[in-house]
Parts: C-alpha cells; sequence; structure tokens
C-alpha cells in the first residue's frame, strides 16, 4: 500500500487576506471541545489564517465562531448564520455540526475570506455511501486508481491514510462505506469472524468520528464457508441462528457498523435461490439478524442469467431486475434496502434509468452509481459523471407519488468507489470531481452540476478564473465527448470483453452475457417494445409510450429501445448512420480540445498534477482515435454507406 | 507436478501366443549390456512374453535376438533381420541400435509375434526436436496438458517421469528437446547459471541413455540479466566474449548438451535489432560460442511487426519473415539453424507453406510445427495434425532443387510439445496420437499418416479392429472438421484474442497484430497478389502465378491470398457464401458423428480413458456450435444472403 497521498479538496491555503488579531472558536457545553467537528475547524482556520491567534471563547477575539447543537434540527442537519464579523454553526448531532463546519470552511475559501451567509441545511437522503470492491489480498475489482487502502495481503490497514479517507468522506457529507469487495472471495469471506474483529473495531471508530457507518460485503453461503453449517438456507432456522449469533457477535463489539452489503444469486455468487427460496426470504432472514441492533441489509437488485445463449432473442436482461424483483415489492422488512443500479443493465455510457425506480413503492430501495469508471474511461479518460448523476436523480418514474423522481424515491444513494492507494486518490487528478461531486449531490441534490464542479475546481486548484473556465468546461462535456466517440445511441456494450477497456463492437455480441447490438447490413438495435422484449413496457406512461416507438423515443436511447434501419432520421435531423459518422469525428475532436485546453494550464498546475493528467490525455486520444474509426468501419462496413463528409472510413 | 502417468504406446500387453522355452538376447562385444537398447528390449520383451525365460546368449534358446553394432550404418541407422526362430537389430550407434529395438518392439506388437521381416531405415533429418514452452514457475504458455514436469517453483525436476518421458521420445525417434519457454522469463533467465548446472546434467544424462540431446531457450540479453554487463550487442567483444564463457561452463558440465533455442526481436523478446544489427549478426555470435563444442544455434524466424496499425493496408505479416531472413541467407554459420515455422503467421488450421522453405538454400533450416493445439483446438477438440504436417514436408517450393520439397530443403524438423504433467501426457488421451506421429513422421517421412496412426492405435489400443476403424475415422477426419467449423478458405485469425479458444470472427480485426480479414458487406479476404501486398509473389514460379488469381488459388487457401465477392464461385462449384454455411453445418456434424463413434466404444476402452475423451468431444461439440452459428452469423448479417438450404441463421 502506498502511503503517500494527497489531501485533494482539503489542501487549505493561506488566505490572501489582511486578518489581525485573535480568532476565537467558542464551543457551547454540548460541544465537546475534542469532536470532530471542532478540530477540522481548528485545522482548517491554522491553514487558512496561519497569522491568527486560534483561541477558545475569548470574548476580545476580532472574530468569533460559535459551535452549538441544537434539538430542533435532524441528527445531520446544520445551519450557519455568519457576517464579517462573527458565526454560528449548529448542527442536530456532533455529525451535523461537522457537515455545517466543512460547508463553512468551503464558503469562506470560495469567498476569500469572512462573509455573509444564512443557511439551513439537511441532507436529502438518510444514507450515502461508498462502494468499495477492495479484495482482501489488496487488489480491487475494476480499481483504476492503485491497490486498495483497506487491505493488503489479507489484512485490514487502519492508519494515517484511513484517517484523511474519512475527513475527505465527511467533507462531502458521504456517511457509509462498505469497505470490501461484493464479490466476497478469499479471506474476505473470513471478515466477519473474530480474527478481524479488533481492526474492524478501530477502523469503525475512525469512522465513526466522521460520522461513517462501516457495512461489510458478506458472503451469503457464509454460515457454510465461515460457520460449518451443511446449508445457508435461509429459512432454515440453523442458518437464521447463525447470523443472529454473528451479528451479536459483530454489533457488540464494533462500534459503528451499519450492515451488509449483499450480491447474492449474481454473476456466480451464492444466494437464496440454492434453496428454492426467493431474494426477500434471503434478505429478510440477513436484516431480522441485523435489526435489534439497528443495522441495515443493502441487498443488490443486480440479477440476472448470465447463461444466456445469444441466439435467444426473446429474454432480455434489461428485463431481469424488474421481473425478479417487481413481485416481491412489499414483501422486504423495513431494514432491508434494496441497491437498484441507475440503468437496467450495468453502468453503460448511457441506459435508460432502471425501471425497479418507479415500481418498488413498497420497499426502501438505493439508487447506485459507479464511480470507478469501469465503462467510462477507467480513470484515464476524463468523463465526469456529475451532471449524468444529477440528471437521473431528477428522473421522473411517472409512478404517481408526490414526487415521483428517483430522489423521491429513494432512502439511500451509493456509488462504486473509484478510490485507491495512488496519490491522489482517483488515478486521474481529475477523477476526484466525481469523488467530491457524488458527496456533494447525495447531500444537497438541488445543487446543479457546474456549480459543485467550480466548487471542487476552486478548492484543489484555487482561484484562477483561466484554470476554472477552462477545467469547468472540460470537465461538463467530458461525458458527451466520451459517449460521442464510444457507443452510439444508448446501445452500450461494445466495448472489449472482460476488462471493458477500448472498442470491440462485436465483443459482446456472441457471448453469455445478454449484451447484444444485433447489428447487420440493414439494421441496428433491439425492439424492446410490446412488439419486441417488452420491456419499454416496464415503465409507467407515458414513459413506455415514449420508449416504444422510434418516433417518440429520445435520439440518445434510440438503440436501447429501437431496432432501426441505418437510414432512420433521428430527432436531430441525421440519419442514424451520419449521427454514428459525425458523433465519432466530433468525440475525438472534442477530446482533442480538451487536452489542448489542458496543455495551455502546463504553467498554472502543479507539475505533478499536470503530468499525471497529461499523459492520461496522450491515452485517452489514443484511444478514443481507435474507438472512432473502429465503430465507424464496423458500421461502414456493415451498412454500406458512406460518410457524407467523405472522411476516411476503414 | 503430478507424479502419476500413462505408459501410452509403451504400455506393452502379454502377446496371445504359446511360447515356450527360454528367449536369447545376445550382445557382441560392442554393444554393452548396460545400454538403453538392452534395457528397452528385456522390459518389452519381459511383458509381452512373461512365460519366456530371458538370458543372455544361451544358444539352446528357442529364440534369439542378436544386438550388434555396425559400423556401415550412419549412427542413428539400423536394420532388422527376422523371421520366426531369430532376429539380429543392428545399430550404426548405440542410438541407432535402440531405434532398431523399438522398432522390432513395434512388430512384434503388430503381428502378434515374432515375424519375417528384413528392414534398413535411417532418420530422414539429423535433428528431430520437441521445444517445449514450459516455464520455470511450472505454468506452460499455450499448455493444454497440466503443468510442466521439467519444472515447479522455480527448481528443475529430474525423476522417473523424465525418464519415461525421454523412453517415449527415443521410442518415436526424436532425439533433440529444448525443455524451456523461448519467451524466457523469471527464473528461467537463470537456467544457465551456475544454479543449475548439477540438475541440467543429471537431466542431460537421462536423455543422454535415450539418444536426446538437450537443448536451452535463452534470453539473448543474459550478457546483461544475468552477466551484469552494459550490453548483449552481438559485435561488441566483451558480448562474445561472456557467451564463450558461458558456453564453456555449460558444455563443460553437461555432457549431451545440444545448444541453444533462441527467440529473438520477437513479440518482445530482446535481440540485435536493439543494437542495430541483423539476425546473422545475432545467431552467429552465439554460434561462434558453441562451435567448439559441436553445439547448435536454432533461430527462430517467427519475426514480425506486431504493433501494426491495423489501419494500414499495405504492412503484411505475412510477408515478414521473408522479407527479413531471405536476404541474410549465406550469412549463417554452419552450425546455425534457422526454424521457420510451417506457415507464414502463426499455426493457423490452415496456411500457406512458409516461402522461406524454398528460398534459404545456403541456411541450414529446421521446419516448426506445432503440436500443442493452440489454434486447433487446444486439446479439447481432437485434431489430428499428423495428415497436414506430411502434406507440408512434402510440398513443392519448385526452387531448383533436385529434391524441391521442404523435407529436401530441412535439416531438421521441430514440434512445439503437446505434453504436460496430466496423467496421459497430452490433455486428451487422442492428442497422443500427435506426439506419436510426429516422431514417427520426422524418423520415416515416407510412412503414409494412415499408417503411422493405425500403429499409435494398435500400440495403445489393442487389436480390436472396431476401435482401429473408428479411431482412424475419426483423427483422419479430424482436421478437416476443425477446419470447417472454425475458419473458413485459409483466413485464419477467427478465435478469441489471447487465449485463443472459441470464435470471435472480428477478434483480431482492430488490433496490432496483422491478423485481418477485411470483411465487409461485398468482400473478404486479402489480396495478397502483386496488386496487393505481394506477398504470393515471394513463391516460385508456378506457385505465384497460382496463388496470385482467385481463378488459379486452391479453394482452401483462396481468402489467404485473394478478395473476392461472396458469391465468387470456387473450384468447388459452390460460392464463397454457401461453402461457407456448408462447411459450417458439415463440419459440426462430423464432430457429432465423431462423438458418437466414441460413444460406441464405450465397453472397449478403459473407463478412463474413455471418459477423458468423452467429456472432451462434450466440450467440442458445444464449442464447434458456437464456431458454427456464430461465423455463419457473421457472414450473413456482412452478406445479406441467405443460405441456399434454408437452415437457421443469427
Amino acid at each position: 500500500m502506498n502511503t503517500a497521498y494527497s489531501k485533494l479538496w482539503l489542501d487549505y491555503k493561506p488566505l490572501n487576506i489582511a486578518f489581525a488579531g485573535s480568532l476565537a472558536v467558542r464551543c457551547t457545553r454540548r460541544v465537546r471541545r475534542g469532536c470532530t467537528a471542532v478540530s477540522e475547524l481548528i485545522t482548517a482556520l491554522s491553514a487558512l489564517l496561519p497569522q491568527a491567534e486560534l483561541t477558545f471563547g475569548a470574548d476580545s477575539a476580532v472574530f468569533i465562531i460559535e459551535l452549538d447543537l441544537a434539538d430542533y434540527l435532524s441528527p445531520e442537519e446544520y445551519t450557519i448564520s455568519a457576517d464579517e464579523r462573527g458565526a454560528a454553526v449548529y448542527g442536530g448531532s456532533e455529525n451535523g455540526l461537522l457537515y455545517g463546519v466543512f460547508a463553512y470552511i468551503r464558503e469562506i475559501i470560495a469567498n476569500g475570506g469572512f462573509t455573509r451567509l444564512s443557511r439551513r441545511v439537511r441532507p436529502a437522503v438518510p444514507l450515502r455511501m461508498l462502494d468499495h470492491w477492495d479484495n482482501a489480498d489488496g487488489s480491487i475489482e475494476r480499481g483504476y486508481s492503485g491497490s486498495s487502502f483497506f487491505f493488503k495481503d489479507g489484512e485490514l490497514l487502519v492508519g494515517d491514510r484511513t484517517v484523511q479517507y474519512a475527513r475527505l468522506l465527511a467533507s462531502v457529507g458521504i456517511n457509509a462505506a462498505a469497505i470490501n469487495n461484493v464479490n466476497v472471495r478469499g479471506k474476505a469471506v473470513r471478515l466477519i469472524t473474530g480474527e478481524y474483529i479488533p481492526k474492524l473495531a478501530a477502523l469503525a471508530e475512525v469512522f465513526s468520528k466522521y460520522g461513517i457507518k462501516l457495512f461489510l460485503s458478506v458472503d451469503f453461503s457464509a454460515p457454510m464457508s465461515v460457520g460449518g453449517l451443511p446449508s445457508a438456507d435461509p429459512l432454515d432456522p440453523a442458518v437464521g441462528g447463525w447470523w443472529r449469533a454473528k451479528a451479536a457477535e459483530l454489533f457488540g463489539a464494533i462500534s459503528g457498523l451499519g450492515g451488509f452489503l449483499v450480491k447474492a444469486d449474481s454473476e456466480g455468487q451464492p444466494g437464496p435461490y440454492a434453496y428454492g427460496r426467493d431474494h426477500a426470504d434471503g434478505a429478510n432472514m440477513l436484516a431480522r439478524a441485523l435489526k435489534p441492533y439497528g443495522g441495515t441489509v443493502i441487498w443488490r437488485a443486480f440479477v440476472y442469467n448470465c447463461s444466456q445463449d445469444w441466439r435467444d432473442t426473446h429474454t432480455d436482461r434489461a428485463r431481469a431486475g424488474y421481473d425478479t424483483f417487481a413481485p416481491l415489492d412489499g414483501r422486504f422488512d423495513d431494514n432491508v434496502i434494496l441497491q437498484i443500479k441507475n440503468g437496467p443493465m450495468d453502468f453503460q455510457v448511457r441506459e435508460p434509468v432502471h425501471p425497479l425506480f418507479g415500481v418498488m413503492k413498497h420497499t426502501g430501495i438505493a439508487a447506485e452509481f459507479q464511480l470507478a469508471q469501469e465503462y467510462t474511461g477507467q480513470q484515464l479518460h476524463v468523463c465526469c459523471l456529475i451532471p449524468m448523476i444529477k440528471e437521473i436523480l431528477a428522473f421522473r418514474t411517472y409512478n404517481g407519488s408526490p414526487d415521483d423522481t428517483v430522489l423521491g424515491a429513494v432512502r439511500a444513494i451509493a456509488a462504486v468507489s473509484n478510490t485507491g492507494d495512488s496519490f491522489c486518490w482517483t488515478g486521474s487528478e481529475l477523477a476526484a470531481a466525481n469523488l467530491y461531486g457524488f458527496g456533494r449531490l447525495c447531500f444537497e441534490p438541488s445543487l446543479n452540476a457546474e456549480d459543485i464542479l467550480e466548487e471542487w475546481i476552486s478548492l484543489t486548484f484555487g482561484d484562477d478564473e483561466e484554470v476554472k473556465e477552462k477545467l469547468l468546461y472540460i470537465l461538463l462535456g467530458s461525458h458527451k465527448a466520451y459517449e460521442d466517440y464510444t457507443v452510439p445511441l444508448g446501445m452500450g456494450w461494445m466495448c472489449k470483453p472482460n476488462h471493458h477497456y477500448g472498442p470491440d463492437p462485436w465483443g459482446y455480441e456472441f457471448d453469455r452475457w445478454g449484451t447484444y447490438n444485433r447489428a447487420d447490413r440493414e439494421a441496428v438495435g433491439i425492439d424492446r417494445s410490446g412488439r419486441g422484449t417488452g420491456y419499454s413496457e416496464l415503465y409507467y406512461p407515458p414513459l413506455c409510450d415514449i420508449y416504444s416507438s422510434p418516433a417518440s423515443c429520445p435520439d440518445e436511447l434510440l438503440l436501447f429501445f429501437c431496432r432501426v434501419p441505418y437510414s432512420f432520421t433521428l430527432k436531430s435531423g441525421k440519419t442514424v448512420i451520419q449521427h454514428i459518422y459525425d458523433s465519432h469525428f466530433e468525440g475525438y475532436e472534442q477530446a482533442c480540445e480538451f487536452a489542448s485546453l489542458w496543455e495551455s494550464l502546463k504553467d498554472k498546475l502543479p507539475a505533478e498534477v499536470f503530468d499525471n493528467v497529461k499523459k492520461r490525455f496522450a491515452e485517452q486520444l489514443r484511444c478514443a482515435k481507435e474507438w472512432r474509426d473502429i465503430v465507424n468501419a464496423f458500421f461502414h462496413r456493415l451498412s454500406g454507406i458512406e460518410d457524407e463528409q467523405h472522411r476516411k472510413l476503414y
């Protein structure tokens, strides 16, 4: 494990203001002087105003910051009232106060000094979570930022880097983390045994100081693999008893444990199906074991047939989550959260919003995003996901609820983490924007993406207007550019199999994963209307109607929902084939522009930061050119249609 | 390493004949009683005639076998003169005698007893070699038969299995083996250092008893990686000196060392190009170091640009071997053997014969085949390569030599071994036919494939006529069936990248390996005539003319040499597209027939043998169906042409 790390957006620099005299932090009796909110405030102020004399509560201070708890606030809520002479930050608990302190620090930095401010904020969803796919051996599944900082060679690590990680999370409002891969393999199976308890307790203590609940991914068959029972049948009393005893052991020893995350009956993981039980049986059995301790079971909805015959055009993987879980709505215990990926497939650059968000009205649900850029350039390509996440949270399901958005439906928002032990945490310096933005957006989804990113840029790179403007342009345009030069019109799955990097238009076409484009010389795309697989009918009106016809389906999802000839005219006025050619040439050009904008910032950025991204842009351009030419060649060879602009096709 | 192994074709069973009295082995003074020929004869006779009393030279014996050396025979030559009352086996050396003994044993078994026989045989080429791609860690590159029996965890293994291996090789006339991978990595780099010498000497001693020379694959940059020199420049005197000292050390300590095998400037291996030298410079420098000890440098001609831009239609990988080595003809020292793969690409199921076989008239050359079924079903599919190897050896280059065949041109024949530590040595029980047949064919290329295979079947499975007939049908038809259901008309490279198993028609199309089919909706194949890449012009007339035109090019190589529309009519009378459909359906049906023939032999074969192949046939059929349907779907979607027989296409 690499022990050197940057402070990212918490790298406070002295403010360029005149400040003389003392600065007081005044804690009321309800606020412990040793609590994290206080220490974080002191840390920040010492760095921002190194010339100031910091005191606790001196009446003669030039500026006084009062910290208090307030009963009328919910635990994670905070208020800030400030002007040029003093400030009061109140929290509904020490956690809320900590969020308030971080928010106030942000404001000071953004304004270059103390400012007038009145704010009351509480997080939009109670659970805001990172899912780490870290393995016990120190590797990270779909990790593009180095090795794990939680595990090495089967050992759990708790140290400086863990504290810094907790600070980063708390500073953006994330309050839960599952530290190990949902594919629980090797020594990770034993994470819930006594041998790990002391380290887990130490880790949870660090987390707790920062208001973060510790979650563990568990092996559904642990009663067998760990407990030595002959079965893991959720309805077998011995199995339930084993989990109850296990919960008592874990929650008894680990203060701050949040619960379990479970991937069951999915891609080879064990689950209740082996015993003829369903997912409600499986999840509820675990939930009842955790209930006495306030624990939560987060149960993944990512269940599909991963041994599909590619010849079979009736089975539709996109339907699998709905078909599996919709019939179970209402059957899950109240401490189960069903974690639903943002789309029905698997974190493609463009998918429709998962239909389960509309239909699971009587189930606690979470939206799951993927900051790890598995299908979006693997932290070599810049691809800022925040606008997309915001768009999905705001998506209306039309399910008749007063707030019928995804945000309104969920009790939790989770994301697969993009972190690792690289110096800058996220492999690419620019990928930290996704980590920052995810937390901020979960806490305050009403913020717009541009403001969040601008906040991240200033905190990370300072206040230079040129840097801000150019980076904002790159970040805000990055997802569209990536989509443009990769997979057109919502089709998905044109990447190379297994590692998912780089183009292979038919790499997933004749395989078992349910991921097909069915391109031939006349047409492309899947008819998922009632005339086809029926997937579009899983949405409420008017969505089901909109998606079921090429005439109404949004361009960007056309090939996901419809099968059309290459000559079909999009709403943009272009034909499908010309759109493919144009978007691929334009996406590549856009990436080139990003790279040259970055190049122009050379003198304004620290050398390591500049080089980190510069070398990634070189790879992005190489790879984007492959995407452009291979996808265009693929469709050119199939369709036989020339580019209207006579650009070179292969 | 698995220490259990079968005896393969050396598993002698008692003959079903009446034999009473004593059987004498009479050795002349020139034949040591302890030599391998004698001990192998005793071993065989004891097993074949357990009731016989074996003696050395009793005049009263019922049957006398006389062993002698004869000066008029070349060292590896032998004669057998036998009738029902006695036999004389003479060798030009103990090695020749050993080959004679094994041949005589074969004849006894084939005839079910002593028989009248007069034979004088000498091997067609002096060097008959297996190249093992075993790594020092015990893995085998492109190994489909388990782990290495030469290496485990960096240690060299010498034991019972080594002896049995040497027996198997000698029994079919193989007289050289390179024991480690030509990609010399990890601890294998140190194989030429003192730490391995004792074990190498022990191994070479075992080999020597069976007339086998030990070869080592060496790292061309060993002067740096092992010797600590700043360079491996072949023209640097310090480098030459290092290799001379190294040769003195190795040949001084290892009796029976044959020399080095080198993969240089190929797929990332180091070589003379790094110093602006050519392959003659590199090979000769090593050859001169080995010369004092009679050592040989085997230098691979597998050199090509493996970072090609798929957009580049001018560069042709097929030309690379010729373009690199033809200009060097005449420049190699006489103890260099240039090892040329059978075709210009890489062991595809069908390739033209390598043009270097015709042109390297002043260079010692070897033909290299691949028994390891990398591209031919990985020992899960039955694919007997013996008829193909025979066909290639008999191929006429028309280079003006009195014997203008490949066989006439070569000084050595080598094959990448298909062995490993699986119980039956070759993963599949049926793949042993390739090991057996390769040796027999190298020794006596005038034998026809059918006779060799029949020999192997009787020695392995006994004399049941039904077994013999059905297995022969399977083996002789297996290569065509595999070719039929996989890659049509000589095109190559429609397998999945990296592991090379199963179909992926465009898996190699947009990559850096120089392996393209350029299929589009109108046409398929590469024009390699003078109008195209010019590759066909590398052959002597009339081949260059035959290959340069679709009208004259043999069907089975059409898409290798020519680009034609799907509607082009083959010599068979079928269109290209209909041929593709038909051959794929027929190849699959043929595989099904093989599987059911095997099934019908259940009661006539040992259960382990039957099960070993039965489970492989299940996989072969599964995979053949994928090949059939995916390749047909690929061309159907591109061409839009329906199957005349209206079979289901996807």
